[in-house]
């Protein structure tokens, strides 16, 4: 989706461009090339906006720039923090089934004991 | 409040380099142009400061610029992070009930098992 | 891996820049010497390609600096990540432990009075 | 520590390329205006190395820089995230000390059937 989003942004803003500064921008191609050196933040200056319009244009594909770069970011680093997590929870799986096996082993002995006096009384209670 | 704080940035350094280093920058306009460039890293360098106090300036604004950027993503990302763990722990929670599910059965079959004891001696006892 | 990718990419694009664009990348230095600034998104702009083909090959190298730095900050912020989660359970673990050790004393309790109601039964039931 | 280690290699590499490009860097101050814009890679090229081994001082500074802005959105986000999961730890605390007190409760409650039990029979056994 976010791929999506930026190619949007790139064709919309490389040909919007190309309508708001025509001097710079002779055709699409190169509309294009600016769009996606700016919305990578690389920036070379080759081709830059001169006229105010184009200039607003700019500053709206720098911002997505950045949120593309944020979002980008914060997607594979999401990513690798869930697999850290889930390998350490698996590590720490195998403590919690233990301790889980020891409760039950608790009642267990419990239940025979009381088992064991029901069952001692029963004659004597019949 | 990042938003707000990135806005009086490019204004404030926008304005202030039209005062430090008016040989490039000869309106507000050129000055904001080039704060919007130099906070999201773009840097076309088409308008560039050449005093050392427009330097200085620009220096200020590339450095807040990396914390503009570093906390948006932070922001994203944590939000990312924050919603993965959710629904991890919403498939984990079905266990954990499951679990505690089993302890509550453990004690009331303890309890009954108590109670027929106890039943079972109260005429005798009486 | 993000390494050797990165180099990988550096040095190919680096030679085939210069393969599809030799009016302004006259050999291999001046290659190696933009795709670094392109992918690390530094983009000087004092060689930038101008042939069709390879602002082509220029837009991939710029769109792959974006992963090498989102994947970079990926892999830190997810070391950082993990070890302040596995600090924060360090310090918790203590709290667990101390949770597991009062369970345990409750069923040591429960358990040493069932023993006691089964010996004063013994003789009895004897 | 990423600040420090950040002003030591803008200021080594502002000075380092005043001597291995001193065509391009006449003083220390265009080494460090250089050196700062291309570290948080912005990088207008009003001044980029042409020399090989200026090249090659800078391709250094522009890798260090892809570190610093990774370590530097590691840090914040890792903060972010800490706090948001002590955040969402708070609330869920509650859920667990509710959870013990019910053990706890279950626990009571067959220690007061186990002593009732014993009281009844003590006479009897005595």
């Amino acid at each position: 989706m976010i791929v999506t989003a930026t190619a949007v942004v790139v064709v919309g803003a490389g040909f919007l461009i190309t309508l708001v500064d025509e001097k710079e921008y002779s055709n699409l191609g190169v509309g294009l090339w600016w769009a996606v050196q700016t919305v990578t933040t690389v920036g070379y200056g080759d081709v830059a906006p001169s006229a105010v319009s184009g200039r607003i244009v700019a500053a709206v594909v720098m911002l997505y720039g950045i949120a593309f770069i944020a979002i980008v970011t914060a997607l594979i680093t999401s990513t690798f923090v869930a697999r850290a997590a889930q390998e350490h929870e698996e590590a720490h799986a195998r403590v919690d089934v233990s301790d889980r096996e020891l409760m039950e082993r608790r009642f267990d002995e419990l239940e025979r004991k009381l088992d064991a006096i029901s069952a001692a009384r029963g004659p004597e209670g019949a």
